[in-house]
């Protein structure tokens, strides 16, 4: 939409600048003039913007480069740990928080288990200790911390950083922005916590043009996903997009705690496995699942059943099949509406080997629309498990830009 | 993404002409002064850009205006019919073409109907022969006629004009574009039916900033959706985005002529609602259907269906909301994941009364996750049955911009 936007000076000297940026993060040691020639700038106005970053200590000095035949060039490269943006990661298991540096390095991370949900002011004090303690260890001075990007399940409205609703930690309707602005004192946004996992997942390193349309899914004791459009994440009217673990795959199924019926995450997220594992245990049918658990049904998790499968056992077999051939209906749908570049699964259920992987795959592939996505790439996962909390790292960096926020 | 698009005085250039122009377009009559002041650009711009566009016969003067004090300044308007977009909408019942111009206003148009598909090749010969039948018509000369734009039902690879696969037509790999750009002296372009009828759809009149998401379904004979995005159709990465007609649904259920099975297609389009009341009244159940189609199965088709729904039929009745439920299951998965601005529905089956979009609307606030789409309005198409082919002519415009080929 780019031409109906008025373009002015000053936008341009922002593009230009951002670019060199780019620039110096991708190609660094660089000379001045190869920035020119890369970013199709006069030398004057690299000059211009690189004593601007220097003046800023975005930009040092490394020392005089080969000479092409004149004097020898000066050798510049980014400061990397002069800024730093902070991700948290509000999982249902476990809270993760990193600092990542300017060009997107974890530098350093820290996390602990989310135990059971308490009064929601006090889970945001905790919130912020953990912040806080991080921020300390960086031992960076306050102005030095562009901002903190919170990644959240549940439904979240953008503009405002409201938790509308998240059925993991049982919120409704709580300002989450508000009541951490009190408390830190860095800019704060909050996003889905799919759509920031999505947005990490989206990047390539060494990809120059990122131009390409992303879907990640993320399988683990809920289902969600996000579509990421070039560098931007989609977010949709209302900031809830990306809701595919409530799509309805099963009109006549299960209850899900959304309030809804037959639900994908109802039928074939971990929480779903793990119910099934159960009840199958309790209608006394002989199985691994009920060995492995000593018979304790509060034993039995997904990851419990998955090991059941991986042993043989048919009946646990027959419950992963039914959830992967859920998920590949689910992803069938995404696929033929948006034909993304690219797939990307993630999350808990995927760590139980490529076997899931490849059924899910398979059951893509045939409810999927034949000849729809014929460019797609189906891939797993390989970013970690701060992949989340990094990707509020790059929510917040994008956020800022577009706000004008940030030093560059 | 376009912080990552150089941005050089050439570009600049286009933006702001395009913005003047946009701006006479919407505001008719008006003076340079108060373009400059709604586009935000100075007086001398503007003048330069005004007496540009004076040069290729697309504005004039229609005498002073009311003085503010000063002297009484030029009024200026567009010259709407300067040059024209052509638009084809190849339907499997109608064929239809329109000619637009350049403020989008249809100032022709034919149409025939489709008849029985015959050879690929004779067919493009027929579309030629309507498209320079309705030329002839404006009296235009060639350079006068910027393109022509072709609405084509099927999986179309938008970089080629190939229709890779429609299957109301049993199309296979067709050069379309290739064998029309053979035969027509104008720029030609192909793109899906379904995603040109939704970027005409998204267009309100009088909306000032057009950043809405649009997702228009398309609910005839078959069924199949676009995106639209701001002013942007979204296509995907290999084109054929928008298959919401196949999706699965139900997995257990009848066949769809994509090859897969328990399509949306096949459950709920307008083939599928005929295919069901003849299979009632083939299994003898009596009801108005067989009344209505004197006992000929070959009447029977959707319309016939809504017929004896509305006079109180039972069985008709049901296989209506069985169709509207599974729309509605449709819809929601696209309104779970995307979270649009705005649902249109389009197509033959939406002229069987309100009822029909009722019961839509009912499954799909059943199935929708709760407080997803909070913002979304749904509505049913209102632009007519040209609305296709004028679309067509919109992907036209919005493509000969980006390849920098209009004349302003």
């Amino acid at each position: 939409m780019q031409r109906y936007r008025k373009m002015d000076k000053l936008q341009i000297a922002r593009i230009n600048k951002y670019n060199v940026f780019r620039c110096l993060i991708r190609q660094s040691p660089i000379n001045r003039a190869a920035i020119a020639k890369l970013t199709d700038l006069s030398i004057p106005t690299v000059m211009s913007i690189v004593d601007d970053l220097f003046e800023k200590g975005m930009v040092r000095s490394i020392g005089k480069g080969e000479s092409s035949g004149g004097k020898p060039p000066e050798m510049l490269e980014i400061v990397p740990d002069r800024f730093f943006y902070i991700g948290v990661d509000i999982g249902r298991t476990t809270i993760r928080v990193v600092a990542n540096n300017i060009i997107s390095e974890q530098i350093a991370c820290l996390q602990e288990p989310t135990g059971e949900p308490f009064p929601e002011k006090l889970f945001v004090e905790r919130l912020c200790k953990l912040v806080l303690q991080l921020v300390k260890h960086l031992h960076a001075k306050k102005e030095c911390i562009l901002g903190v990007g919170i990644a959240m399940p549940g439904l979240i409205e953008n503009e405002t950083g409201n938790v509308i609703f998240s059925p993991d930690f049982g919120w409704n309707h709580i300002p989450l922005r508000t009541w951490l602005q009190a408390r830190l004192p860095y800019p704060i946004i909050v996003e889905n916590a799919n759509r920031a996992l999505a947005l990490n997942e989206s990047y390539i390193p060494g990809e120059e043009d990122h131009t390409h349309t992303t879907f990640s899914v993320n399988l683990g004791y809920g289902i969600g996903a996000g579509l990421v459009l070039g560098e931007d994440l989609y977010t949709g009217a209302s900031g809830t997009s990306g809701e595919i673990g409530h799509i309805t795959v099963e009109p006549d199924g299960p209850a899900c705690k959304c309030g809804n019926i037959g639900c994908l995450e109802a039928v074939a997220s971990g929480a779903a496995i793990a119910r099934e594992g159960q009840r199958i245990m309790g209608e006394g049918v002989p199985s691994k699942i009920t060995e492995l658990c000593g018979a304790d049904p509060d034993r039995i998790d997904a990851k419990l059943v998955f090991r059941a499968a991986n042993l043989g056992d048919e009946i646990a077999l027959n419950i992963i099949d039914r959830a992967a051939e859920y998920i590949g209906i689910g992803l069938s749908m995404a696929v033929n509406v948006l034909d993304p570049d690219r797939v990307v699964l993630c999350g808990g259920l995927m760590k139980n080997g490529p076997l899931f992987f490849d059924k899910i795959k398979a059951s893509l592939q045939k409810h999927q629309m034949r000849q729809v996505g014929r460019r797609m790439m189906i891939s797993m996962e390989t970013k970690g498990e701060y992949s989340t909390a990094n990707g509020a790292c790059r929510v917040l960096a994008n956020t800022l830009w577009w706000q004008r926020k940030l030093p560059i």
